[in-house]
């Protein structure tokens, strides 16, 4: 089994994460062929829990193997603004966002060099009651680098990042027909605050802000 | 009516901030006394939505009255570790969170000056779908102001700074049995995207980052 290592995304890894938030998104099923609304924006993880299964959510027309994929990966273009914005979010002098990539690393002897697999997208946030905690926002591992434990690596690493910040709360949020991913996290040892406590997640959209803020 | 302000918070601020969070946090009811294991760790407005009522989470032995409020208040220690970390964390070069109060402004003549009356903490996010939002982390208008729409000014005035930061969405989350903040927000523009989209909140303690981490 290949050697994987899980690292602070540099700022020359923009390119990499971009790709697959891309290959993500274009695994995402219409609206129109979802069996509920409940499936709708869904933003963490695949039904799959995001990297330890393939159906449903996997990306499509990406044959398995690194080089080869990162070959398909190439055709997309990666100077977009939104690749501009998450290079200037996330490395400037006040981040939105840290990142985590997940890299496979090379055999010695091989001629290429890591092949970045996978992201965990995270960022600090704070409680009246609790001070510094963590979110993670979002984790991906391509489908066919899924089954080798690398979410679980990822998930490890923000726990431990979350430790050495001084966090005491490690949040995330999850669809509720993605059992796997639930299951999992349970296993690992947290709580559903929505089940348990009766939490619901609010959002204002961008016109509802504006009527709010009057512009 | 007395004039309101809402404006950023400054380090200043502080002593004021924790003791309305202490205060807040002095209104709740032991977990025995609650009808529910739903209402267990409640962070985000009160039954009555945080700002609109007294029933029930109305702070405890805090009579009507900001010049009298805040003698009571003083009795309470702004020097603490606690006090410290909401300088440390909210007012150094990367803060992890920004905060608004809500003021009453004297009436001219009057020998006093401003009284903070209410806060509303958020921070920023960060989506691989939509970029840059805000997260309205908690929110609280002391029960004896409330009823004069300083919450919804609060809730506009962290849209206002959603909109200028450039953005996308406004975040908050609520317990179900807290009906009337739901009906607010919804009233506001927000969706429930727990009951349209079936998001799940979940966290790790301390205790379940330290078993993941191996620390």
């Amino acid at each position: 089994m290949a050697s994987v290592r899980i690292r602070e995304a540099k700022e020359g890894d923009c390119g990499n994460i971009l790709r697959l938030i891309r290959v993500k998104a274009a695994g995402r099923k219409p609206v129109s062929q979802r069996g509920s609304v409940k499936k709708v924006g869904a933003q963490h993880l695949g039904p799959d829990g995001g990297w330890g299964g393939s159906e449903g959510w996997a990306p499509q027309a990406v044959a398995p193997g690194c080089a080869h994929t990162q070959a398909l990966f190439l055709s997309l273009s990666v100077t977009t603004p939104m690749s501009a914005a998450l290079r200037a979010d996330g490395f400037g002098e006040n981040p939105f966002y840290h990142c985590l990539v997940a890299e496979i690393l090379p055999v010695p002897g091989e001629p290429h060099g890591p092949c970045v697999v996978g992201y965990g997208l995270y960022y600090f946030i704070y409680s009246t009651w609790t001070g510094r905690n963590v979110y993670l926002e979002d984790i991906y591992v391509k489908p066919e680098y899924r089954g080798q434990g690398i979410g679980s690596k990822i998930i490890k690493k923000v726990a431990e990042v979350a430790l050495d910040k001084g966090c005491s709360q490690f949040r995330l949020a999850v669809l509720d027909w993605n059992k796997r991913a639930m299951d999992l996290y349970k296993a690992l040892g947290a709580q559903d605050l929505t089940e348990a406590e009766g939490w619901h997640s609010f959002r204002f959209e961008r016109e509802a802000m504006r009527e709010l803020a009057g512009k």
